[in-house]
């Protein structure tokens, strides 16, 4: 994979901060058209938002819940399909309990009811059959399939800063138990939503796995996006040394719950290279494969790890 | 304890941009001057920065180094005592590696040469012989003894960003195996020196153990202060939700390392809640258990983590 992957040290990222509606179809419609629009612009991988296809709250989960496959993965199969990208970080796919693997039933009041994971799916592609790994990166959209890869939001938001923001997924949510990643010809990517943020072993283990871009689809709030939102992810990007996107629904004001909007691109050096505001844009930035391995030479915390002494001292 | 900490759940912290010239005994009494106005000021834990008695390069370790005990830790001693606080974090000690444990011999070229462990004590006061801890932590002061914690800087600085900084502090020093942390009356404190900040898994460690106050005696330079010296900090912060301190000498231009200063604290929330500029000062701030403890409770990320997960995706 080096060959391909040395071939292949700078490609475009996109991220859509996309206006979500409370109708399914038109946020479809809007998303999908973006995708072509970044499609067009260069982009390779292309993040979709936090709830892209319905607006956010616990309220709304059930009645935009989809099986999988289901409407949303459908069309953006067909779209990721058409453009030859990895559509990546589709959002939230609200996913009924009853449905099989890789999500979690859980019994409630002794009978399934509608307890819900929040989905993360990349539909990407990938070609495959070729023993040339190189040839097989160059192929890519020519010879591919479509591919998907679930996971599920780990870390369930449960916040109450009072007379700020209360928020308890975990009374409509259940977690996911695995982490996310998936390949692509230009590196490996780890993904995270939203709180999953927050918790700096996801991305640690994201880094030892050989991931060099971590995408987190999200939606801060106005409480903890001022607060929070870029300093999480220059964290994330400076103590592991790998590229930090992070992708929210444009701001609407009249939502129950109002995104901070600010999609942001992180470099590994922790310096951000691309913002958006509140409204709805795509950024776009050229993710550069040879600078993170330059930083990683000059700073060479990854080496310097003690694991010899964290092993000892860590909690089982 | 609880009661004790319940008693004490505020306490000044003060923090000694020292300027460090290239006379030890000035800088000893310097120093030892700006801890007894720390003192003064209503002080209970005063750190000094890194390097307090001595220019920082490797160049210079072998002539300043010291044992343990010896000038600097004596005169310490001495103003601890005196002023009944926790001197913590005398910046560095440097010890000749043929001292004996806790400081870790090395052997190069099959001969025991000026290899050196870069030392950071804490000289506290510690009342003992009380089984009554709430009466025990009143007494501080009155009832005392000198208490040395000895701990070694554990991720040696070896960087080389071509045309702006290069250094390598392994061709002269031994790393530390060990973390140190003490207790007080008021919370456990974790301790690191300088690039010791860049490792999150060791904040992560303190956190677990019950540190609330982590001090980095540091200095970093021209290159890498602006760059990372607050975000590192402020990413601890928030991560393991507890305050933060770093603790540099005051900037010298004329020194062969000049170090950025910008001495800081930072609250469990990541806000700069102190911060020096880049000359000689004292900066003070109360440290607020009572504050850090809400917000542990509005997001209560230390509970949710994902320990199940971590631990078996986590390299060994």
């Amino acid at each position: 994979m080096q060959a391909a992957r040395g071939a292949m040290a700078n490609f475009r990222l996109a991220l859509i901060q996309l206006h979500v509606s409370a109708v399914k179809s038109d946020n479809l419609q809007r998303a999908c058209g973006l995708v072509r629009e970044a499609s067009a612009k260069g982009a390779k991988v292309v993040a979709l938002p936090e709830c892209f296809n319905s607006p956010y709250g616990t309220q709304y989960f059930k009645e935009y819940a989809e099986k999988i496959p289901g409407e949303s993965t459908q069309k953006l199969s067909e779209v990721a399909k058409e453009c030859s990208i990895y559509l990546v970080g589709v959002g939230e796919i609200f996913v009924l309990a009853f449905t099989k693997d890789p999500f979690q039933k859980r019994m409630v009041e002794s009978c399934i009811i509608h307890v819900l994971s929040l989905g993360l799916m990349v539909l990407c592609w990938q070609s495959i059959g070729r023993k040339d790994k190189k040839e097989n990166a160059r192929s890519l959209g020519t010879n591919a399939v479509v591919q998907n890869t679930c996971g599920v939001q780990v870390h369930l938001f449960d916040i109450n800063i009072p007379g700020k923001i209360q928020f308890k997924e975990s009374e409509t949510l259940s977690p996911g138990n695995s982490f996310s990643m998936f390949d692509t010809p230009y590196c490996k990517v780890g993904l995270g939503i939203c709180y999953d943020i927050r918790f700096a072993e996801m991305a640690q283990i994201y880094g030892q796995k050989g991931c060099q871009l971590l995408i987190y689809p999200g939606a801060f709030n106005l409480t903890t996006g001022p607060a929070h939102w870029e300093l999480l992810q220059r964290g994330r990007a400076v103590d592991n040394q790998v590229y930090v996107a992070t992708v929210s629904p444009a701001r609407d004001e009249k939502a129950s719950y109002v995104a901070w909007g600010h999609s942001t691109v992180v470099n590994p050096w922790g310096e951000v290279i691309a913002k958006a505001g509140a409204e709805e844009t795509v950024i776009y930035t050229d993710i550069d494969l040879k600078k993170l391995a330059e930083i990683r030479q000059q700073i060479p915390i990854l080496s310097q790890k003690r694991c010899d002494l964290y092993g000892r001292e860590m909690k089982k």
